[in-house]
């Protein structure tokens, strides 16, 4: 499949109201976006640096998988996911079927930021959750 | 802190023999360098994306912050830590002690690569074991 950068990292947080102010004060990034993904079940904050964005994920209802997640982590935050940028998600996503990867979403479905995203099982990815997204305002 | 860009993803592997062949076949990214890190015990891989490395870390031995890593999350691989990039590394150190984070390196040391870096302690940093570096021939 061809990959053309890190479009953001997604970490899991108990708290934006806590996690927010060290990425600003102690970090020195700025949160750019606050957004509720209601079919993902989180609110996200968004910030970014160089050309990748850090995409904080808080779990609106126990649920979310991201409860689910923070839950398993005792508790507390990390790295939930990686997602690649691409200029073709559904190419991809064939693609990965052909090699034997296991997908989490057959088929490309709306994310944040209005973009069309879907994930590879973590099985299949080296124990790394990833996300393939593109921008339908640049296709 | 002034951060730049994200360096680099750490990913722990417990085989470069078999992730090796999946960053490269599936999501079609090519490995430039490997080296062993004898100090941090891991073998690392190389992988670029855009302005962001990707760094599989496969522990050398069963000591390894790496093989403890690995043991924690049942066998599997994942997300290990995240690395910004920045100008000056005691800098960042000088500035996160003020602001009460804790450090896991109280100066900066060699890295792979030849980078200068630092880990912040996770317990400061949100969940996310986090890396400051800097690449000492930009300076």
């Amino acid at each position: 499949m061809e990959l053309k950068q890190i479009e953001h990292i997604g970490i899991a947080t108990p708290s934006l109201e806590e996690a927010i102010p060290y990425y600003e004060n102690v970090l020195g990034l700025k949160c750019y976006n606050i957004e509720v993904v209601e079919d993902q079940k989180v609110k996200t904050a968004f910030f970014m640096i160089g050309e990748v964005k850090l995409e904080l994920l808080e779990p609106t209802c126990e649920e979310s998988t991201i409860a689910k997640f923070i839950e398993k982590n005792g508790g507390r935050g990390g790295v939930h996911h990686i997602a690649f940028k691409t200029a073709d998600v559904a190419a991809c996503l064939a693609d990965a079927t052909e090699k034997g990867v296991r997908l989490i979403d057959a088929a490309p479905r709306k994310g944040a930021e209005g973009l069309n995203i879907a994930f590879l099982h973590p099985k299949s990815t080296m124990g790394v959750l990833t996300e393939i997204c593109e921008n339908p305002k640049e296709k």
